[in-house]
């Protein structure tokens, strides 16, 4: 049952990475939204293996297929299944992690926990599982979009130690893209990326942060206590493959400032509307949105599976080594951007529905 | 549906700071558990206020009281209710936060979000909600530890900027119980019971951060892909009042690592049993435990209700100022220990009964 | 994880025949809907014991305390939590019921499934339970007053073989609370009345059935295909004790019809409102509200407590016989109709507010 | 988020009539169990249109695909996505469907709903979507044979006033499939083909029973209060396409009883084993299976859509008349048959999954 997410707009993937394909059935999408498979695609695209040096080789080209749920071009409130096929699976690359454990990746936790584990391309632990997530991201943007004019935008803040200067308030989706390693700072870009293709030629692996701000969030979001909004948005972004921590507004830093420096003062602006001078809450206090920039962090380890020698086990009892054959991402961060802000725009358009149904059904 | 938290081990909160009280309902609860109300208080008195100098003066007893679901000193496998009165209940010292809202606190976000709220002491952004969640923890914890002597310890590892130096392999509750500021620390825990205790006298507060280990964890809990074991653990922690980051493992300290320093080597010991040298990934691997510590951080910021003057604004629309009354703590974290240590025990709870609910009921 | 119901309007039980008491948790009540103990205490005292000669003598007063969740007449939000003490249990009547289990009673099905049960007065089991989803009825059925003028109303229609007149169209709550047997055909009543006395004076007992109708229902109710508004009104009574069948609209006797007959042909009205001529589908078609009257019947099985004696067995594994003493209903369709009605005002008012997140939220 | 049904094996449906095609998402399935496309095609084939001449014609193979979850002929624990195409679909036969609505079809519904439908062959409402429920089922089927050897078998009992005489204790599925309206009883099966023929011919349609005996059921399986076995039994049958009442045990006709007489007495057998004398419970009590056979039966209307010339409604508002064209059943009964039983064992293999978690692990 882990493989649901959401409560009143809910998305359930499926698919490993080698075998049939990948997807997911999104439950509970408002009716008559007009969406395309090519706004599908776009964000998909982003995700996708392949796009550049610094990403994995991997050949796929991703392409949705739109098998239930929209009518002449609009949802009909029913099930929207989509699927994409596997392509470009080399079996062949895995053999050796039939029997050996990658250190630090889900081989050995599967096959402890299952009994049993597809052992071509990671499975069902493949980050291409995070195609449903995508596919259903770009849906529930759009949603976001349309009723209240949020905007969802993600970016790379930092690789290894090389940190990147953005203004979340004003960041755009052109600057985001404007390069390979999404990193609106263009000058830092640079030296993340040959950071980044140092490592691959060295067969290793680097970590970052990934900083994602959501805008225009309307006011009033989040179920406390447990669904809180920022405990939501904590669970989506730590699901995704290779995460290690999350942080929201002024997050691990906020903890040596005194509360009269953080706290967030308020005032209405001319149109009587609640804001705050500071944001170190990060657009939510007491687990509902304010109506402030959401700002969230990510922390993502480096990728596990690399292509120099390291000691581990088979899984039939031996010491041995491995070094990792295959193609992957010598850093996951470019294309954890789309991954991170799907996760985002599925909390929030979750959440919007829930506090729809509770909060505006009774008209005092 | 934001009260609830769980699948099959699942507990639902109830009340606010003033009024009848608080509580909780604990679902789906193993039947012949023995479990007395007085295990129950040892952990609701870690959480209650009044405990010291350094905490909130507020006088609450918090004494529970089983409702249902307990039979002769047993579980029974039915709805376990736990109810605490609420006693020393200051309504007027909050007349004017019934109109002003204190700034970073869910004081404007409920009113926005429901169009009221039970205004005095919090209501049900209080804290005093966390004792349904510690009550519920006492007993996630005995299951835990007669199942598989696993052993969950807090502690308070940063105060501002004074960091403690704590072994969480080998720490023990004694340790951590043999002072205010729960910090096993001797040393350093002096420092920050001064530290709270000028900043509580300056009439304002402090953050820091709770690390906390889960020993003896049995292998295979956590259900791939949205409920990872570290993502059910992370909204748990995030959905803690004032909690403001999530890490486990190496957490964002482990992005400036390349692949092949931060990978967990794999090695059997001599029963055949799987470990790893190091242990960055923090017991958690592809969202399932593999058997070695989990260990997590939370940061939480400074409490948000302060003495010193600050600007803010009334509910109908003026700027105004207030300086807080009330009895505050001036830093959360000594009483944060139980409430991150309970919610680590409702995850792992929940988890070990779905495991064993889908992963041992087939006999190959 | 059995004892919540609902999905965004979500009730939670708890509590024993002896014991603490019984209640319930309400979690996702819109916000600002005015309600008091008083309404609560209505419904409470149709279904309360020791009303009439026809019910259990057994004398309980059920006053209900709103713990939490309302402030100043309103609702917050967040959770109502409402606690019914328990006041006149005798367990020394159950003392043989600790060995000997009831025949058709839940008295050996929880011993085998828990290995454990509170074995006084049923326990869990006990007919109590139902007063936390009368108490969450009564709000829901609030709810649905004001939003849409929705009447729910329900009354005994057979008990045994004898069977009522009643136009489900027309028929008031003041016709059904004119008798204690709660049948709005006055004449069949008395006959009902006198049935069930004697069989009380038999030390047997008899069942029935009660029928249910909703008026004024919105357009749009219902989730298909798995949460289809009859399935969860399905569900919604065969929960109850002693239900034993469930028909919607014409139900089981519409299998000897044809689909010529059978079919509800449509029409517009005046104000172009959609209609049906007859209504054989009850309300509901393809698992949504079509607008037309909701029609519902449960089935009821006698009461399994009879003092007459029955063979049965000892807990330890002996045959012998019993004769139950103790306060119990010769029959429990009076007290049912309360029941009947909060559990469809429950299904429709969770229902009402799903319906509203998902499809009132994007404005075309 | 009503197309997800389940908690611990949890499944998901997609897809409409026409269009990509239709599916399930099989979540929670245990690990290493041997399954084939095969096994879960001989359920199929028993579901799908144009088996016989009392069946639609409509030529479909329902050949399925298993997308993902399944490696080397075993299940991994992760999601089985299953997938059918649409092969067979005439959208010109709807034509007229898209502007006028079917009587007692989900065609107005799903309209006043959503604002729009997929108008092609019933788009979602069509009973193509319980393909995924019957794929599903096959593997719930399975595992509750391999685990307690249980075993449900379904069987028409009525096809309108049309009564068979079946001894559900030992009827087989080979008694069942022996003829093509799935009747056991040889004699009245040859009455009941006649009749349907005959309304196929007529251009009408007819309704009926269907029967259904699960036996070996393991002691302990369901969740009081809300989660009993026969409420959630109930909501199975009654979310399947033209169901209209539910019985379980003595159901509807137990009314008519007295306690005396349907109390079912209890007895142990040599083996220490508790049994009942007579079954009128139907194998639950207090919503917990007692190790009796479960029997239960549904109430099926006669098919909505017939050639029958009938009075309707246009969507903008005229009154017309409409007699569908299209290839329909008859008589829905006999495809049923399949479809209840997989609903049935989709709520015993989550009810065996959650009593296994809940009760089975800690060991006292």
């Amino acid at each position: 049952m882990g493989n649901t997410f959401g409560h009143l707009f809910r998305i359930t993937t499926f698919g490993e990475s080698h075998g049939g394909g990948v997807g997911v059935v999104i439950d509970g999408c408002p009716p008559l939204l007009d969406i395309t498979a090519e706004e599908i695609q776009f964000e998909l695209d982003r995700r996708k293996p392949g796009q550049s040096k610094i990403t994995t080789p991997r050949r796929e080209s991703d392409i949705c297929e739109i098998i239930s749920g929209v009518f002449e071009g609009k949802t009909t409130g029913t099930p929207i299944a989509i699927l994409v096929r596997n392509k470009d699976a080399r079996s062949q690359d895995y053999d050796e992690m039939a029997v050996k454990y990658r250190p630090s990746h889900a081989d050995a936790t599967y096959d402890l926990k299952y009994g049993i584990r597809s052992w071509q391309g990671g499975g069902r632990s493949s980050a291409r599982e995070t195609i449903g997530r995508v596919a259903a991201g770009a849906i529930a943007k759009k949603i976001l979009k349309n009723i209240a004019g949020v905007e969802i935008i993600g970016y790379v803040k930092q690789i290894q130690d090389i940190i990147a200067s953005v203004d979340a308030n004003i960041v755009t989706l052109e600057q985001v893209e404007s390069n390979i390693v999404r990193c609106p700072d263009q000058e830092t870009a640079t030296k993340m990326i040959e950071r980044i293709d140092q490592i691959r030629r060295n067969q290793d692996s680097i970590g970052g942060i990934v900083e994602c701000v959501a805008r225009n969030v309307p006011v009033g979001l989040g179920s406390p206590v447990f669904d809180k909004l920022e405990a939501d948005l904590a669970k989506a972004v730590m699901s995704l493959p290779a995460s290690k921590g999350f942080e929201i507004g002024s997050g691990f830093s906020g903890v040596v400032l005194t509360g009269s420096q953080h706290n967030d003062e308020f005032y209405y602006d001319e149109a009587k509307n609640l804001h705050t001078y500071t944001n170190y809450s990060g657009g939510i206090q007491g687990g509902i949105s304010n109506g402030e920039n959401i700002i969230l962090r990510t922390a993502f380890k480096p990728t596990a599976t690399i292509g120099k020698e390291q000691r581990t086990v088979t899984k039939t009892g031996e010491a041995t080594t491995l070094a990792a054959k295959g193609r992957h991402d010598p850093c996951v961060l470019p294309r954890a951007v789309p991954m991170v802000e799907s996760m985002v725009a599925l909390v929030l358009c979750d959440h919007l529905l829930r506090h729809h149904g509770q909060c505006s059904v009774l008209k005092p």
